[in-house]
């Protein structure tokens, strides 16, 4: 077998073994390498090891990465993501900071129906072109992988459109997506005062037309997993609505998630634990004992503080009581228009360790296999080991809790994607057609 | 007059005319022009207005940048850095994470005291390799001023140790620094229990030969002010103390900024504005009085919010308050191995937007013509006008308040100073000598 890449001589290489998600994760499930190497052929990891050893198994044709004084990891898996939409909401960003809330922004016709007004204005290709440009600033930031909900169509033509959007970006773009319906996001405007029939369009009409569309199969690189996501909150939906929108996805084969505890506990922890969901998210008002029915459930805990940051408050998931009631802890950007416009896994790192109390190795554990557990893929990605994909991050740091100790710029250095090495962007100059001198 | 380099067609062109720090600044002080465009020659901005019109004055060797749905911002200028040290923190950040607080670190031999060992025993040529490696981070963030402090040396030879390798950073890289002497950072350990004695070695022996070093000249790009801070806090100096050290700074010739009311309030706020400082900096529990005090004596407040945000607390200095009582407020980075390892100015006005509840205008006029004033410049850089440095960024935003309202990720796409462009880091593969493929 012939060896195309080989990445060698790291300060650190974080191997983070298994494909099971990992509880009260401590430094040991970094499986942390010194002088460590791997060997990838073709889009697959072949062997992870000493550098002295995995050079013996390089030719003349072998690439080589130098990563001495660097560390090694998976790429991120970015656990939950509306990535996919149109516009921007900076003038509500502004309307906040002048003392508006989230739900007051919302009753004022502002909020994700603005957006929803956009990406429904927007034809298939001008909601691919800026959703585009996010996910190479994602890509740059070393997320392989990302979860992208829609949610932002709110009718049955616009939401497959979304999912249209998201299957081409897959299938054009480096980074793996993994498509979540949320068509229970918000109750659109017309149906104002109708929640119910709303429902009822979702559970009958818009469940089955998007399962049909995944049987079709379609661009997607691979087979993907698909989920259903309902948000379960104040003046979003009840627990009620969200217990059958939830149910009949069941049925119909989706995998569960759920937008839960984010403003109001209504109870959505413990229907994720019920129904048997792969991820419950946000999670900052969640109960000590919803967390142990989560834990006993196998329902992984999804973070977002870029959410909570994005909104300029302060009242952040608490992750040290997950990992404490031994609940796998994800993590997510939750990059959306609204409340976290952010490209950056290691920011959310960084947040984390400040503002929920996980250990730099929990939140590595949580941007990586955690998260690929909680999208069913942690069997493709989320370590370094012989078999799974070869998406891999190269950071300029010197030791793995430098992702969280620094912040605000971009640590990752190569990202290595299915064994293709990323190009970096080209930030060059824009020069217009007019200009005659050379840079 | 020939034009060197023309950036047009921006969406958004934020001059900031003026040279004096704006106070209670609204969106009004950005002074934007729309289809906007600077020219630029040699190391001069030289007109600013219409593209239509200066187009007019390009000729066939004119260089140009089409800013066509960016915004065209003055360049950034970082306040108040720690850049230059050696080695870095990141055992400490993980004690933090498990509860430890800044003065038990401190108090245990870490914190300060361990970058001052690390930077006493680095080499001039050690002590300058990992400082230029965050100021090219700084420079892509597009801060192209930045304030340097010394008080990682403690000891004579060392301070002026570290303003050699402030004074060698500025002569070989783009971005220009302003040294600031900061002897009385914190008491060293050779000192315990002596505070009084290092107090008399600052006054006495350190300014004076500080003094003389500046008198000879030196290797920097052109005459700087210099600057004397002390840190006026608990566990580090008294009101008497950075009164005494103060006043000898400025029968020297110093310019003088203070680290004030960060932990605790001491007076070093009244007392900055006592002595005519440029800057008092932190002031997180600072009071109404105090404030209305700096307004009266043109002291710029410099607010810090990364590093309250390093040190994952809440504590914010309330921007908004020194708005209302008149003073001018700049941010700085704190860019320093304990609390803020952060080279990113675009993060600073996101933070200070989020948590100091300054509008984005006023973090933007905050992070360059207030900043600038605050370090005696701002007749040279900080706007763009005619006559004053050509630091400009062209950030890949539609609409200045983007700045603010993503996060996480670089904006900055074009770094232009003293007008020239300035190339991006290439991030490209660190391929080694074995590799014989081409990237």
């Amino acid at each position: 077998m012939s060896i195309d890449l080989l990445i060698h001589s790291a300060a650190q290489l974080l191997s983070l073994t298994g494909d099971a998600p990992k509880r009260g994760a401590a430094q040991g499930d970094l499986a942390i390498l010194r002088d460590g190497a791997v060997a990838i052929s073709g889009e697959h990891i072949v062997a992870v090891g000493d550098t002295l050893d995995l050079l013996a198994l390089a030719d003349a044709r072998t690439r080589q990465i130098d990563a001495r004084g660097k560390i090694v990891l998976p790429g991120f898996v970015d656990a939950h993501t509306h990535a996919v939409f149109a516009g921007d909401r900076a003038n509500e960003f502004e309307m906040r900071l002048q003392g508006a809330s989230y739900l007051q922004i919302q009753k004022q016709g502002g909020g994700i129906m603005s957006t929803v007004r956009a990406t429904r204005a927007a034809s298939l290709d001008d909601l691919i072109a800026p959703s585009r440009a996010r996910l190479d600033a994602m890509i740059a930031h070393g997320t392989t992988t990302a979860e992208v909900k829609t949610g932002y169509g709110l009718d049955t033509a616009n939401e497959i459109k979304m999912l249209d959007a998201i299957a081409a970006l897959d299938a054009e773009h480096s980074i793996d997506l993994i498509p979540t319906f949320l068509g229970a996001h918000v109750v659109p405007e017309e149906f104002k005062g109708r929640a119910e029939e709303y429902v009822s369009l979702v559970i009958e009409e818009m469940l089955p037309a998007v399962r049909r569309m995944k049987d079709k199969g379609g661009r997607m690189k691979e087979p993907s997993p698909l989920f259903c996501d309902v948000f379960c909150d104040d003046g979003a939906f009840t627990l009620d609505q969200t217990r059958r929108i939830l149910t009949r996805a069941k049925e119909l084969g989706f995998g569960l998630r759920l937008h839960a505890d984010e403003f109001a506990n209504l109870g959505a922890a413990a229907l994720a634990a019920e129904l048997g969901a792969a991820s419950a998210d946000h999670l900052m008002v969640t109960r000590r004992e919803e967390m142990r029915a989560m834990a006993q459930a196998n329902v992984v805990a999804v973070l977002l503080p870029g959410t909570t940051f994005g909104l300029g408050k302060t009242n952040f998931a608490d992750g040290r009581a997950f990992v404490e009631e031994n609940v796998a802890v994800a993590l997510g950007s939750d990059l959306n228009p609204g409340t976290a416009w952010c490209e950056s896994m290691p920011f959310i790192i960084a947040l984390a360790c400040r503002y929920e109390k996980l250990t730099p190795a929990q939140a590595i554990v949580a941007a990586t296999i955690n998260a690929a557990a909680s999208l069913g893929i942690a069997a493709r990605v989320g370590s370094l080991e012989p078999g799974k994909l070869a998406d891999i991050i190269v950071a300029n740091v010197p030791d793995y809790r430098h992702l969280a100790y620094r912040f605000g710029a971009n640590p990752v250095e190569t990202v290595i994607k299915r064994g293709r090495v990323i190009p970096p962007k080209s930030s060059s100059l824009p020069l217009d057609a007019r200009s005659s001198q050379a840079i």
